[in-house]
């Protein structure tokens, strides 16, 4: 199979600068950032307004593509498991899925509530959550 | 920023060939399909059983990637939308998000119910559905 190649579409701006201190999820006290879409893709965020709900898909650049299985939670008491059936960030192809909440909307930038994302994070992809409508 | 390269992990077996006849949403009639991972990512697929609930992440490859807008679900009644405000299938980064049970797992092969993406579509990620356990 051949490579597939992505741009991304934005970076993420937080407060959080520091692998180490990440929360596993954002129930866990992520702070509040912004999703700074580039100019170009103005178009595509046309219908994203506050309140709206969205899965924001994020390259987890600082992930260890080798990594095949780990400890859930890197508590080594648990078993060794296969990075699919953990959300562990070190995968083949680390890509990360975050359900936020949309607090504002300022041209191309988007403030989102409790992102666990790392400050610089590249965004891939924006979709809504998914409803009976859409 | 740069592009970022990805390598699927494998691709999806269906008898769904026609992306005139595809369901939109898995609810509306998806078939059982299988996806086939690459015997490489072997240990990967570790703790994936039957009964599983995984998000399968797949690579859009008939999407057009240049489209930021549509009328969603092809809807000319409806308003022209950013196309991350919905769940079109163009977009910039075509990935794909599928949520299935797992039926069966036969060595790096594992059945699935209900997914609405074309044989040979390819797969880039596994993820259990996020339980507060994960």
């Amino acid at each position: 199979m051949t490579g597939i190649r992505l741009d991304p579409i934005g970076l993420v701006e937080s407060a959080l600068t520091d692998a180490a201190l990440a929360p596993r999820q954002p129930d866990e006290g992520a702070p509040d950032a912004w999703l700074v879409i580039e100019d170009s893709y103005a178009a595509a965020l046309e219908g994203i307004v506050p309140g709206s709900e969205l899965v924001v898909l994020t390259w987890l650049d600082r992930a260890d593509r080798d990594t095949l299985a780990v400890h859930p939670r890197g508590d080594t008491s648990r078993p060794l498991t296969g990075v699919f059936a953990t959300r562990s960030p070190d995968r083949p192809n680390p890509i990360g899925l975050h359900d936020v909440h949309v607090l504002a909307v300022d041209g191309t930038r988007v403030h989102v509530r409790e992102l666990e994302a790392l400050h610089g994070t590249p965004i891939l992809d924006l979709k809504p959550v998914l409803t009976l409508d859409r």
